[in-house]
């Protein structure tokens, strides 16, 4: 409860300072570029409001993995904006790239201004988080604002590194789980680990701690793409709503989907054979568990979240943000959504 | 002479550093990743060699700067590949948003990889561009690489801003000169203006001295994007050449086009009816120069070229690197392609 109340209180604070920041983008005559931009967060047109801005997630990981190291998380807050905005780029892009019509229910910005538009706006969404990140500046040394930089910029180098093997794992057959793990490191993990890092690193823990709290965010992050890969085969959104949005129709190269590859029966067979359609998804989803992939795969999310809490436990958190993070971790390995 | 040859040394040295810079995106399952980056930088591939590299004028002008200003030149090499990755990067993203073929006599990364592909390498290109920037700390104190960062992320903004306003004014039949300024503001003169910014800011000069620079490169850049605007409609090669490349066929609001507009005249009323076709080129040329759109043009960019001179003669360079400076200026505004 106190918990709850402590993450109300940083999504407030996260939102003002998102805003205050996608405000430097206006101007004369671009009314229509910043609009683009607070569409995309959320804040405006059609379908704006809680359920269009997503949760929020990375930047709540990394105020309270500041508040949780001792530090404070009001001086976090400009890191946390960056994190956002950077996850934000990256979904603007991929929306392209993956030719999606429609994110969290609503039209995806390239789909209401087109490819042109929506690609410049997600490099002004880029441009944005690194402006954020200076910010810190405010109120930490010189030396931290630069780690915090550098770990900022690897970040979105692995970022591109993962969407490149993503992009082109649709057109390969034979994906090894090496490759798997190396995709999702860079798409996925890589943003949480820098959350948790970049927490740790304003609140000036020893470099062993902030050692351990990139670790909790690695497997968390691992953690929370699988449940997300399962989501997209057995949730309830996709099986008995949605079908056409399944991964099974659109092709990607997931775990669940990988294990049912390598297990060479039903699945296998009928995937080789070409791309599978919605009315096909009940069975093969069916089909798949039947052959373990969805045991596999939660086994692999379970297991990479006990590495998630030995990593927390070990960088001696503390405090209400701890008891948070814990819940946080628990519920992004429960989630259904 | 001597000016020619500390020039050599300079493009040299760019590449050099720019190829350590790119390497750094390679790694396991990532060869052709890098190998695109490559490609777009001229490096390897069909087409690879001097003519595809570009002239690297802004690395060049930071450079020359820092040196005019009694910097080290060598400290701001990091900061040159900086400014000559974000120029391709935002050539790389521009080629999608205009469906450009062709770069430099070469298919375009997206007209060989797809959309997908050239969007993510353009994000990779950007985010190397900033890894390339902070490597300045090895060889300057922290305030210089925070204020290069700001400088740059700043740029960034501008830029995406300028092109938004490019995309925009396609569809917009009203254009004013303001808004053509803010444009080619954004979109051109920023990154200029960086260049001579950050070169004399690791020099390190007084801030006015700086601001001096600052002018000299602002000027500088605006008065490249006339010339480039009279070349799109007067140079041999579109002319002559290729009609189909002209300014008049893509659309674009310069500002040959834009004085023409204004004038209400023959080009005006035949530009008011749709699209030209390559065919008309050559006759809607000369009508627009008979109408004084060149005069206008040629006389704004010898203005901003004078403008530029006089910042950069405020600014009191010296040695080899201000003879250059003078020679890069003129050879800028005499320029054929």
């Amino acid at each position: 409860m106190q918990g709850n109340l402590l993450t109300q209180e940083y999504i407030q604070a996260i939102e003002t300072e998102l805003q205050e920041v996608v405000s430097k983008a206006g101007g004369a005559d671009l009314d229509v570029f910043k609009h683009m931009l607070a569409y995309h967060m959320g804040w405006e047109g059609e379908g704006s409001g809680r359920k269009a801005t997503g949760k929020r997630i990375r930047p709540l990981l990394l105020l309270l993995t500041c508040s949780a190291a001792g530090g404070n998380w009001e001086n976090a807050l400009p890191a946390a904006a960056a994190v956002e905005l950077i996850h934000n780029f990256s979904l603007l892009h991929d929306d392209i790239e993956d030719n999606s019509p429609l994110r969290r229910g609503r039209p995806t910005v390239w789909s209401k201004w087109g490819i042109p538009q929506a690609l410049n706006t997600g490099d002004g969404m880029f441009t944005l988080a690194h402006l954020a990140m200076l910010k810190i500046k405010d109120t930490t040394d010189s030396q931290t604002v630069i780690t915090a930089e550098f770990i900022l910029h690897n970040t979105c180098l692995r970022l591109t590194q993962g969407q490149y093997l993503d992009i082109a794992f649709e057109s390969r057959n034979e994906i090894s789980l090496d490759s798997y793990w190396a995709m999702i490191e860079g798409k996925t993990a890589a943003l949480f680990s820098a959350c948790t890092q970049i927490g740790a690193l304003i609140a000036k823990t020893s470099e062993s701690t902030r050692e351990n709290y990139r670790r909790y965010g690695h497997f968390l992050g691992l953690s929370f793409q699988i449940i997300d890969d399962i989501l997209g085969i057995w949730g309830d959104a996709v099986l008995t709503g949605k079908p056409a949005e399944s991964d099974m129709v659109s092709g990607k190269k997931t775990l669940p989907i990988l294990y049912g590859i390598s297990q060479k029966g039903t699945f296998a067979s009928r995937w080789t054979k070409g791309r599978i359609t919605p009315e096909e998804v009940p069975f093969l989803a069916r089909q798949l568990e039947a052959e373990g992939a969805l045991h596999f795969s939660e086994n692999e999310a379970s297991r990479l979240t006990q590495n998630a809490k030995e990593a927390l436990e070990q960088a001696h958190p503390s405090g209400i943000a701890e008891e948070t993070l814990i819940s946080l971790t628990n519920y992004l390995f429960d989630r259904k959504r």
